[in-house]
């Protein structure tokens, strides 16, 4: 006890520790030994993707300590999730195999550390926002970012982006491929990997043991979302490579973990309320991303903001359902 | 009195009363006969539209309900208007013929309801976020949940979405085509009639009697702010067959309303004042349709909010104008 | 002293004064001086463009005067110049020169009226929804007017729109040109004189001139700013057009008069925020371009704003920077 406490006031271990959590908070735990089995998932997948994360993650820590913001805050990860999630997307969307990414050139690394550090700028203005609505920023500061700085970089000379080498959207994919067992476990899989740009089911489950660790609640909440956005999907007839791909499911499992448990308190009323936004972030993934589509945009994972944005907001106003204290919700 | 009092208390007939009221709200009348004609209109023109309406705010009440939200607020049927909406829209514009409208699948039917309950956690969040600057979430949880739902359904296999049976944008019709009376009164009670996006002149002239059974203001103001819209579009040359269509006027009769004597005390400043949002909500149909278009996506009435919504939120920096006490006006 | 205050309190005189103060506040200066160098500036280039600022901003402030909002604000300017860049705008991109301008219809004149005066209650409902986070409406009532009237007016047959003669995105440039010395020092006026659409870099340097006679600071901040984008363009291999035509940098002067001293107090630790600001916003301007350039629809100052405001609502939780107290900042 005393002695990991003054690991965590040491200057170096300190900032690795905030790192770390940072990386944990994408999925909702604070736990550095989370962080470090999501950050061994994305090595396993790729070495350039695990890089990324953790340049991005220490630009935005490392920015939110210079602007001397608020202590707490930062040593609970909340200033790295979102630049670690910018970073990975500037590669995954300038990278010719979305798979394993590619090394950035000088200009692309300068433009990611920007974008990275931009993110501790907009994560402080959006909870001064919603704060007062008692909601958390979660990833808008990610998708703000991620997209303004998205649409530019297809025009630089400097930075030479080949078209995007991944479907954004449901009709990119063949409407006719028959669905399979794998359709669903590997959807399952890469539906959790898809949080962090991993097109890689065993690193998804990978990241479901790093949730794990901190939270089995929040585990679950992944696996059940994941898993009704799929049974969703093949109810409502969706192409087989987007569930297969997991497009369907990671902004359907985010929505789950904050409304299951973390942001309301579990009850029956909870897990049903939970329900009903887990069907609406899978219906709502291709909405977003046939709107998206005519620009090339992808979705990132503006539906579970926008859906737990807004059935949370007023969550006040029905006495059916109890939010968790915000000391104990604080991402 | 007393008697339809304790009808109100009544399990079954209250929860008739809160949802005649949320069909009256679409058009700020708080009272269940003002609801029951305009119900009526909607039988007029077809049964479909009529069940579906129906379907709509019952579904969105009861969620209300059993969210426990805020009594007084269901009860002035608060919860209903834009669940009613939602489902009318979903309707419109999947159906094959924009005019009868066709009776949904079991997949849509499902998904209908999944909106219209949506709009009552859209109402609760918006209500909490435009609350504290004096103004009501109008329909924009219907334009909101309408537009997202929209979307998605146009790609899910379950749901065989037509292309859009009705043109959205005034670039979709004919410029050459002459004005005529017809354009004129038919273009007044269409315009009345795409509120609720009846295509029926007759259907709108018997929603301003359900409106002036409430209130003749209102009703007034509605034939008002369509013939105001008409004859900007005439001036500006507008093709004909949008005025004739009732495009120009629907969100330009709801900004009268709101503005002329329900938000602000009527008057000579705020007579002005409502004209001047009037025009400008006419010109602006014409805007977000163009918006819109290139995604195929209808305008809705998100004019009439965004108009007045930026008229009535700064009003308070104005000594000309008299906001009416909050009290008073609840929709 | 006294003299000079009796005739701001003339009301012919009074009402002169305001309305340069506004000419002047597009750059932040509340300074009628100020206001009369940049008018002249703008006959310089064109007297359509000249006159059609004057007309915006009378008829925005006269509606403030009507509506009875807060004197001090109208004495300030502040009513004033959103409503000279909506008129500006409106003539820029409705003319077959943007060079010159034309002189509108008597269509185009009402039009123009309206939405200079709309500019008036769009900037006290802004000022009411972002004042709580002590951030300013800045040019946003422009930008979403400007947005909302352009989109309507490519379509009315009385206003006869030719497609847009300017292009309004980087991609519309031919990208082999090659720098030259012209490209920087024409490029730096001709950015500042983008501010006020006048594509006229000795009337840029002229709004500079305009500027310093009220803050050498503003003054210096504006020219750091054009010529910090200028070179971040180069670097990034932006089209020589865009830049000589002064498109990367007139968002950027803006965003570094108001980060660079205006809203922060000037340290060594704000400089650097103001540099990371203007780099961004160089960024940003071509991403916003890419963003609306399938709808055709220019930028306007939306990358300003959207940066100064996502750097400047947080910047409390900033222990590093200091606000300029609001009773300093008033616009």
């Amino acid at each position: 006890g005393k002695a990991l406490n003054a690991l965590k006031e040491h200057p170096v271990f300190g900032f690795v520790d905030w790192c770390l959590r940072g990386i944990g908070q994408v999925v909702f735990q604070n736990n550095p030994v989370s962080g470090l089995i999501i950050l061994g998932a994305l090595f396993f997948n790729s070495p350039i993707y695990g890089a990324i994360a953790v340049f991005g993650v220490v630009i935005s820590t490392a920015t939110a300590v210079l602007l001397r913001a608020d202590k707490g805050l930062i040593r609970d990860g909340l200033f790295g999730f979102n630049g670690a999630l910018v970073a990975l997307a500037l590669i995954a969307f300038t990278s010719e195999d979305f798979h394993y990414g590619a090394v950035p050139s000088v200009y692309l690394t300068v433009y990611i550390a920007f974008g990275s550090a931009m993110t501790a700028m907009v994560f402080t203005s959006l909870a001064n926002l919603v704060g007062p609505h008692r909601v958390a920023p979660l990833t808008m500061p990610f998708v703000l970012v991620g997209w303004l700085f998205l649409f530019a970089v297809l025009k630089f000379h400097s930075i030479d982006a080949g078209p995007l080498a991944k479907p954004v959207s449901p009709t990119q994919y063949d409407g006719t491929v028959q669905y399979t067992l794998a359709t669903w476990y590997k959807g399952i899989g890469n539906a959790i990997g898809q949080i962090f740009f991993q097109d890689n089911w065993i690193s998804g489950y990978l990241i479901v043991l790093g949730i794990a660790v901190n939270s089995r609640v929040s585990a679950i909440m992944a696996l059940l979302g994941a898993n009704v956005a799929a049974f969703v999907a093949v109810v409502y007839g969706a192409p087989e490579g987007a569930i297969s791909d997991g497009l369907f499911g990671y902004n359907a499992a985010l929505t789950a973990i904050a409304l299951g448990g973390f942001f309301l308190v579990l009850t029956p009323a909870s897990a049903l309320y939970t329900l009903f936004g887990v069907v609406v972030s899978t219906w709502l993934w291709a909405s977003v991303a046939i709107f998206l589509e005519p620009i090339g945009m992808p979705v990132l994972t503006s539906t579970f903001v926008i859906v737990t944005w807004l059935m949370l907001i007023g969550v006040n106003g029905f006495a059916a359902l109890v939010p968790v204290a915000p000391a104990d919700a604080v991402t």
